[in-house]
């Protein structure tokens, strides 16, 4: 990589680092078994994650001010309930279902590449996670960022300009000296259209049998590797 | 403790954490001597530092908008060089030299406490320092905190109440689950205004020859402690 000059690196989470749907639907079939409901759990963590998108679209498109995703979350929660017969969780029940979303596990050997990378760059997720469910996740799963960035701090939701622009602002450096990592192309289309650096990580078990050809890469990505430590191996870490 | 459900500590941290003058000190002798010119490098430390706090207040005061530390110190910077006969040094060392806030020492002990209290606490500092400046001092001494908070987070500098709340908001928690820990009454007589619980480190080494008992614990303070590892034990951690 001579033509790179990374200081730091910026990760997606939710199906970059961690394994979003095996979580979600741990949690919930535990919340089903204790209410003797029999529910589809990975139906049910789909429908709950595909209210994330134009949840957060309100904020993006500014028809509503900026709140952390924790709040939308939780009010795609109480939207999905009912369509899967639970309507009877009480409001701790609900409060603890979403914290589901911080109890999510890394994908094998991402903390021991991060771990690796910390060692040369600053690391930091750069998410539409707000920073308590981060630092929640990081704790549960031991990911050990240097700082935590994301859409909260930039006060902008990805793949909007001023999400990239500002985390980038708050680390101090040139875009250029920075690499957006995710295993979504979109996430490094807007990235890149901010003049920061990209690496593409290919995560097929993130895939769903209908899926979109998303999780193969698309664009003229920087690095793309199959997992952190073939990344540590290309940025020379 | 038996009356405390503490889940997160903030650092204040120039002075609580690290050695702010020794540092200091150390970067300014340095490039004194590549300018061959003999400084009393303490004074000019002193000197740098003691224009930290007519800078900020103007900020405080609300007379100018939020702007980062790093940019209000390099401003001190530049006023106080000349005085010291080292008007000659070029934007590169003045960016440099601005950069030794960066690179201060944590205290002994220090990271090894911090460590202990990680396993049961989210640590984080919470400083008038900005997160880039966090950040590396972190990377360059080792200090583990789980994420950066600080005034540059809650656009508003200490001892401000917004600065404490934005905090406290930005965790997703009560304040009286968090405490404050620092070696300066003044911030924690801010901190417990806003509900914060408060730890009072004692750092008789930051103590300055002519220093008010500014560095003697003078408030109600629910902890009291020599060092981090006292207490991490008086916390349980």
């Amino acid at each position: 990589m001579p033509d790179l000059d990374i200081k730091a690196l910026l990760f997606d989470v939710f199906g970059t680092c961690v394994d979003l749907r095996a979580g979600l639907k741990r949690a919930i079939e535990a919340v089903a078994r204790s209410h003797d409901v029999t529910i589809d759990a990975y139906a049910f963590a789909g429908a709950w994650r595909d209210e994330y998108q134009p949840a957060v679209e309100q904020v993006r498109a500014g028809k509503r001010p900026f709140v952390a995703l924790e709040h939308l979350n939780r009010e795609s929660l109480d939207t999905v309930l009912p369509r899967f017969g639970l309507d009877a969780l009480s409001e701790d029940e609900r409060r603890e279902l979403n914290f589901a979303w911080r109890r999510l596990d890394p994908w094998p050997g991402a903390v021991a590449g991060l771990t690796r990378l910390k060692r040369r760059f600053i690391i930091a997720p750069h998410s539409n996670g707000n920073l308590a469910m981060l630092v929640g996740m990081a704790k549960f799963g031991g990911l050990p960022w240097d700082c935590i960035l994301g859409a909260e701090i930039a006060q902008s939701y990805k793949p909007n300009p001023a999400s990239y622009r500002g985390a980038v602002a708050m680390l101090g450096l040139a875009p250029g000296e920075v690499m957006m990592v995710a295993g979504h192309n979109g996430d490094l289309r807007a990235a890149q259209a901010q003049g920061l650096r990209t690496g593409f990580i290919v995560r097929p078990l993130e895939r769903r049998p209908n899926a979109s050809p998303e999780f193969e890469p698309t664009g003229a990505w920087d690095v793309v590797a199959k997992d952190f430590h073939e990344l540590a191996d290309r940025l020379g870490a």
